[in-house]
């Protein structure tokens, strides 16, 4: 008997990020959350097309779990036009194979400045650009897009889209259906105009995905893979959780964690106590 | 003669951070300054107390030096009223130690969340409540306080005043001359907020300090110690001294890095060219 399983219910909202878990193959994951009761997953797109995405498509509808989202398209801040045009093309595959597997939301991470450009306002406009184009496509096969703000540590080399508020001011250039927003307990948490623009976003209809990691510190080199175990750090997910609900979202909340320390561990028992995590800190 | 004799012109706005160049003592500072006819330095409390808080005002009085700033106070966030009383009587200290070096502005970094807590909120008031007692005492020595909001990648473990907007909260409970600002690139670059801020803290005579330093990647571990070199990195240098002289600010400009790098090399050669980055990207 799995020591959730007392608790299954308290899973219910609860999905696993594939990242989270990296070292587990696409089967093992799917084996794991049956055993753990796990009802959702959400996918990067690399694992996934290394397996197959029909063949993952098929092994995950077969076990009956949830693909909650598909990471993650995005990197739209190119000049170039021949960089440009790449990806936006590959973004239309990010959308099929969203649509392939199953989920209805495609993440973005909108990309960093170019090599030299100190142009924050020009970049966030080329993502503009890119999600006339996009937003239309995704919603003929039935995915929406969302945008993630990421911390605004990440805002030269990653993502100039920084706060919900600036997420929100992008994304309500198009209707809600094409492109909403992530929201992430991680990139946000310092942020004190953030409660009001969850607000803003659920009454917009806008809230694509909810996604949970907590703050830890100190950070590492490159600072990509700090994304702390829920209840190691400094953030509230309860508070979090009540803020997005409160704005009307009732998805599903997925534990995305980038953290060394847990990929050099045994999958199975990360995910389990990923989800124990969970039920503690945040159901 | 130096290299720079010819633009000593343009360096009249210019002041070296003391931590920039850590590996010069403060006499090899001061004759640092004098040969490269740098103005102004930006001091800091630990190497001015092992040098003697007298000895270095007179150190650098006589040397024709300005002490633009003393950084720094602050870690006002402690919940025990033995560290709040503690840190209360260091911020005094340090008042009176800007008094002596003859500085008007005494820089605060406001401190963290305490261990364990995750509120915010309560840390940003308790900073307010230190402020209220400070204040006063700074003004009856002549200082100002500058806040100063540092990046969010810091709000956990040194400042929970994390964008100028905040700072400007907490600032604006107190008269601008006990209480004001410190604006510095390195922290607000990412902000679309902060030149509105900008704007708001000069017209209500704010903005104390005026600090410099370059965005580069990868962050090191623990974020500490990359502050860039001037050029070397994502901000326009340029664009944010616009905004502090459109808002009415005509003091001294700053340059403090964090930054292994620089302080392996010969710390006259560092300021030599810092000044010449100055020169070449914010003069």
């Amino acid at each position: 008997m799995s020591p959730l399983s007392s608790g299954a219910a308290d899973l219910s909202r609860f999905s696993i990020n594939q990242m989270t878990v990296k070292q587990l193959s696409l089967p093992e994951l799917a084996d794991s959350c049956l055993e753990l009761g796990v009802p959702g997953v959400g996918l990067w797109r690399a694992p996934v097309q290394e397996y197959g995405v029909e063949a993952a498509a098929k092994l995950l509808r077969d076990a009956g779990l949830a693909v909650t989202t598909l990471c993650r398209g995005g990197f739209f801040t190119a000049i170039d036009p021949a960089e440009r045009a790449a990806a936006l093309a590959d973004n239309r595959r990010a959308i099929d194979e969203a649509a392939t597997l199953g989920t209805d939301t495609l993440v973005l991470v909108s990309g960093g400045l170019p090599a030299g450009s100190k142009d924050l306002y020009g970049a966030r406009e080329r993502i503009a650009d890119a999600l006339t184009e996009l937003g239309p496509y995704a919603e003929k096969h039935g995915v929406r897009l969302a945008i993630e703000p990421l911390h605004p540590m990440y805002a030269a080399d990653r993502c100039v889209v920084s706060t919900l508020t600036q997420a929100l001011d992008l994304a309500e250039r198009f209707p809600a259906h094409q492109v909403g927003v992530a929201v992430d307990t991680y990139h946000i948490w310092w942020d004190d105009n953030a409660p009001a623009q969850i607000a803003r976003a659920g009454a917009g209809g806008r809230i694509h995905t909810f996604q949970l990691a907590d703050w830890t510190t100190p950070l590492p080199e490159g600072v990509l893979n700090g994304r702390g175990q829920i209840g190691d750090g400094s953030i509230d997910m309860r508070e979090w959780r009540t803020y997005v609900e409160a704005a009307g979202y009732t998805g599903p909340i997925e534990v995305e964690l980038f953290n060394d320390a847990l990929w050099a561990r045994d999958g199975r028992e990360v995910l389990a106590e990923t989800a124990a995590r969970f039920v503690e800190h945040a159901a």
